[in-house]
């Protein structure tokens, strides 16, 4: 496949490739190789938060602001648990296009979330790729649901906004509590809602308790392998901003945070921590699939399976029988 | 470790176990071989939904109705995203402690999901084992949130209820066309709230339009190795129930239901077909893992660790460097 269309920002090739990989596709290998020396330069923000926050119309009058205020070049990822009954096409979507159709400076892209989470998580990161290579300046990953999973495509991104909305039920409590590390920017969207100042209060506090173990929290769970975090950098305290994205309202300040941040990351050398964490579990992922693939298609396929029974006559638990094929007993 | 206490029930023992699995110590490990021939028995529910649909009551209710009703004993593993900060005590954990606590016949445990997904569902699927071993009829999986990962969970399951509450916000439509596929019993709870004819309506519709497709559909993703399908086994159409779990509404109704269902997979098959495929993908996972942690900590460490740096100066991409590090080029 010839990449020099997707560089230059033809719009058909970067949908035919878009394709290509997730459908993971041998020429969509190749073309990532040959545009990977390329990435490294776009900003990439990742939009989380539980269903009802509004975030679908926050990304969309983000985009506006961007397009209009910068003239960036921004790329939507939209990860989206559809089904195969309704092919993709959910609500949002509609009203998505009706915005931002027409504008050749945004190019919005939805992945189903079928399949296994790992795919998923890497198939995100193969897109974040392509579009870092075409050119586009901000890259926004839009994760609908607050689950782990959501999380880890969050955490692909240089800064993640984090919405919540006023009076969402009452096991709201549990979900903030375990997002609430991966916030860079809190936003209270649709803050023209009774509840505004509860919600408030509440993130301000939970922010204050995580406050003092900010840092290493920050680099927790897939973030682990993370190398020496820069010690003696700013901290960042993530600011909460109210906004109501159907009217625009807050959206400007919202920018300016995202904007601040990105600073931040540069002076403290978060960027190039956030980078090599990110390029560290893509590889992760590579390897870990390819040498499950290599074992299970080599000559090991019939080991495998005789193993299988075994487990499922329980005679061998799941470990003992990975004991036995790895150590060839 | 001795297993025989676990095997007679006792509490103090299968509670130690249990920390043993989560942290992945030896112990735990060897213990989960010796009681892997014990399981097996159990039936296994899985309990999913958005955020704010009373899930958390509906377990408790269900968990109290099998104990006056059927004297079963009932394990309750609560998948919970807690965040370092609150240590795991959810709001729902007292209720819960409230109305279950003192009960013999019922075991609580919660687990956080910090770090990988994978390891999340995996340790999910042992702290079943033990459960199973230990001679828990009813085992609950019960997750917070709508993600992917909460569905790989309840996917663990054989038979999985999905909650849906009225009037919860614009995106559930998205969650829920997701959920459907995996749901085998649909419960809409706060049954008393307003809107609930809309979303049986929605509900309904959805499920008639999956309707045709749907055995193929339940066997997709992470049961995509499941073998052989029954195919002309009797089709199960999930039902909708409505429940007020608050005062206790509709859940005989419901453990009525779940029990349909259990005849229901012994006659068609799928039962078996269902622990085969859960236990093929307990092994998958065991065995990438083993995969990944013998190529890392053997002889090849030095050589991942300078792919890794071409890959972030952009010299390889992911793809390349894992060819390279695998065919020792």
């Amino acid at each position: 496949m010839q990449t020099q269309p997707i560089l230059e920002g033809n719009r058909l090739a970067l949908s035919r490739l878009l394709t290509q990989v997730e459908n993971d596709a041998p020429e969509g290998r190749s073309a990532l190789a040959k545009l990977f020396p390329h990435t490294g330069r776009a900003h990439l923000i990742g939009v989380t938060g539980a269903p009802g926050t509004g975030k679908s119309s926050l990304v969309n009058q983000l985009t506006l602001h961007y397009r209009k205020a910068h003239q960036y070049k921004v790329a939507i990822i939209a990860v989206d648990p559809s089904s195969p009954f309704t092919g993709g096409a959910v609500l949002g979507d509609r009203v998505r296009m009706r915005d931002l159709s027409g504008d050749d400076g945004v190019f919005i892209r939805s992945m189903a979330s079928r399949g296994s989470v790992g795919g998923l998580a890497q198939k995100t990161a193969a897109f974040v790729q392509v579009f870092d290579a075409a050119g586009y300046d901000i890259i926004i990953i839009e994760t609908v649901g607050a689950g782990q999973s959501e999380v880890d495509i969050a955490r692909l991104a240089h800064t993640t906004i984090v919405v919540e909305a006023p009076g969402l039920g009452d096991d709201i409590q549990a979900i903030k509590a375990g997002i609430l590390e991966i916030a860079d920017v809190l936003v209270i969207n649709k803050a023209d809602r009774p509840g505004v100042e509860n919600t408030e209060r509440a993130l301000r506090s939970m922010l204050e308790l995580a406050h003092p173990t900010k840092r290493i929290i920050h680099h927790h769970g897939r973030m682990m392998t993370l190398e020496a975090p820069v010690t003696d950098a700013p901290l960042w305290m993530p600011p909460i901003l109210k906004t109501i994205a159907t009217d625009g309202t807050g959206i400007p300040e919202l920018a300016e945070a995202i904007a601040r941040h990105k600073s931040h990351l540069h002076q403290s050398g978060d960027w190039a921590s956030r980078d090599r964490a990110r390029l560290r579990s893509e590889l992760e992922a590579v390897l870990e699939e390819e040498l499950m693939s290599r074992y299970l298609n080599g000559s090991h396929r019939e080991a495998y399976e005789q193993a299988l029974e075994k487990v499922i006559r329980r005679e061998w638990s799941p470990y003992e029988a990975v004991r036995a094929l790895l150590n060839g007993k």
